[in-house]
């Protein structure tokens, strides 16, 4: 493949004109992280200083009447564009790892008795922490497999709860969602899926595959800047059998009544507790509207075609210098990321940063971690960034550049 | 008291001049309820403005290099500017709600074996609701007593932790914090206080009080914004002592080794749980900034004299229309707000907003609140505001006003 096949490719593309949705400040740097943090959408900026300027700034509290509702106003938008799912049932707010606590919590609480938990020992951080914690409050085993694993061997009727991520952080494995939340349920488990690295970059279907508990962040693939509120999914036949361990008072019904006992909120909004993030519910739902446009089923197509490509490249040029690849080979059964393996990686991802304008990130102890953000990633950009990969291995100078632990994400 | 007294009054004023720095819209408007949202400090705009385009825009994930360490450095820089508190002991992040839900629980697994609680029935309902949830989920008995109330018939070697606020959220009476403190440490208790409404207001010196544990939010008299990030205190001497109940990857020693087991990280910033609410961090630095120019003993001393003109007009103009002061007679024992009850409080504020250009909030069953924030409220504004509340109360058409319970905070 040389680059004029990228460029073929890309006129090709029918989401191609979407990059010019988003803040592109210097074309030549290649930024394989947008599974980390994606790009600004160009109408973000202006919305967020309408929002502060004339909401805050002249609106004043006045302002919460447009603002009080968004938590379920932009989840519904949410589970609509990206999540596969019917409204009522998403709302936004907190982090992915407070939702992670509040979604376990509230599922043991839904199946007392039973003593384990099953969880993968190589989800992201986040994720086992929580689980590690709650199971340590309240002396659970933790059943350790991978989604891909052997599942059969510890789901039974001791198991309250499987938690897993529907797309692996390192490696970008899609798990098989429905498969392993039927089997869940045969056990009489609940399931509980981190989305991060899966919502706005592959197809989901979270009420036809029978999920019960989702969340997953925002400023990934959904582009809603640094820090900006999660999300999460309670499926409607459970919203009612479960209450949130965080009692709130944004989740009570008739909420300005003010009363003296906690009476969740009939819906979704029992999962709200404390006051929303007005800015970063805004960026969500901007960055919403470039998403509906696109529409998910394009955006999943473009991630494939663009991690294939990304691929072959590894495949030709890196696995001659020592890379391999550390994720699946079926494009269908990927993420949007591909992580290389190489002994190198941590040096490898700095000296891309410094020295040859590719922003990649790194992952312990030797992935290379390459993000491909369906509607900003051109294919081009995947060639010249997998060039400029093949020649600083090729260089092969790592004793310039420091390796110890990196200190930003 | 006529209006050229409070003219000499704001001629007087050597904060008079800190209105300049916030955003005034619209000067005819008296903002009665900087209590629940803080005005919008005029560079705070451009902050956000500079930190959307070029931090997240410009800078994307290499951003986070500067963001990282935003919890726990605004922390310190609040904690100087508002909390008595030396650094080290303050992170910014989540909720109030979460937070009280993380720090009560965290107390509680502190001193295993105490089968008790005391916390003030009449507290903010978020304070209430967190609460009743944790001493459900627990098994606890909860002791109700008002912070000014008879805590030595509650205070005994079965309490855990005593939860109070230290400015009633309707009465603004403070409470005397450290004589709580000292008598809940002589029964082996833990305190945790809210501050939300007290601290940007009002002296605070957590650390000679010997407070424990301490959170508060960041849009009343902070003027961080609309669902601006709340913060969290821990007393140095509990640091290694308590763990918080959500074990987060940001909490997380070594982070970026992801690391098998959650080792928390050796100093505050155990307590961030997940990714940084970049937006509001700043936010809250530019509106700090602000706030040590100004001084807390000076804003303390204004808050005084606001709340002093205040009650002296309710008693001269509004006690013959039926209304009476819920707050202390005493302004060293008052927050920066007053409660006004009167029976059509509710009717009375739907009035004030839509016909006469003055926001006050109204909280239920009758009281209308009148916040005053020392460094944007002026002693002509407070003047107006007054003369407002009286004309139409004398007018007393209620009938024209829906009585229906409030949608909006």
């Amino acid at each position: 493949m040389d680059r004029t096949d990228a460029e073929a490719l890309d006129a090709a593309d029918p989401l191609a004109g979407f990059r010019d949705e988003f803040v592109v400040a210097d074309e030549g740097l290649v930024y394989f992280d947008g599974n980390s943090l994606g790009r600004l959408p160009r109408r973000t900026a202006d919305r967020l200083a309408k929002v502060v300027s004339d909401g805050w700034g002249t609106g004043l509290v006045r302002s919460w009447s447009a603002w009080i509702d968004l938590p379920g106003q932009v989840g519904d938008r949410l589970a609509a564009a990206a999540l596969g799912a019917a409204g009522g049932q998403v709302v936004v707010g907190d982090s992915t790892t407070v939702n992670l606590y509040k979604l376990a919590a509230a599922a043991l609480d839904g199946r007392p008795g039973r003593r384990a938990v099953v969880c993968d020992p190589g989800d992201f951080p986040t994720d086992r922490y929580v689980m590690a914690g709650l199971a340590q409050a309240r002396g659970l085993e933790i059943r350790p497999v991978a989604p891909g694993g052997r599942l059969g061997s510890v789901l039974d009727g001791d198991v309250a709860l499987v938690m897993f991520s529907m797309v692996d952080y390192r490696s970008g494995e899609i798990a098989d969602v429905p498969a392993i939340t039927d089997a869940a349920h045969r056990a009489g488990a609940l399931t509980l899926w981190d989305l991060s690295h899966a919502a706005g970059a592959v197809d989901v279907h979270l009420d036809a595959w029978g999920v019960d508990l989702a969340t997953g962040c925002t400023y990934k693939y959904l582009n809603a800047g640094p820090g900006a509120p999660a999300w999460l999914y309670v499926r409607d036949a459970l919203r009612e059998q479960l209450l949130p361990p965080v009692w709130g008072w944004f989740g009570q019904r008739d909420q300005f009544e003010m009363g003296a006992a906690f009476e969740p909120a009939p819906g979704i909004r029992r999962w709200v507790s404390g006051t929303p993030a007005v800015l970063g519910l805004v960026a969500l739902d901007e960055a919403l509207a470039v998403l509906e446009r696109a529409g998910i089923g394009r955006v999943r197509a473009k991630s494939i075609a663009l991690t294939t490509v990304a691929a072959g490249l590894a495949d030709d040029w890196l696995a001659p210098l020592g890379f391999s690849l550390a994720s699946p080979d079926d494009a269908r059964r990927r993420g949007s990321h591909l992580a290389l393996r190489h002994p190198e990686a941590r040096r490898l991802s700095r000296a891309l940063r410094e020295e040859a304008a590719t922003v990649p990130d790194f992952r312990p102890p030797d992935l290379l971690r390459v993000g491909l953000s369906p509607l900003t990633t051109r294919f081009t950009e995947v060639w010249d960034g997998f060039d400029r990969i093949r020649r600083l291995a090729a260089d092969a100078a790592w004793d310039r550049y420091d390796p110890s632990p990196e200190t930003v994400t």
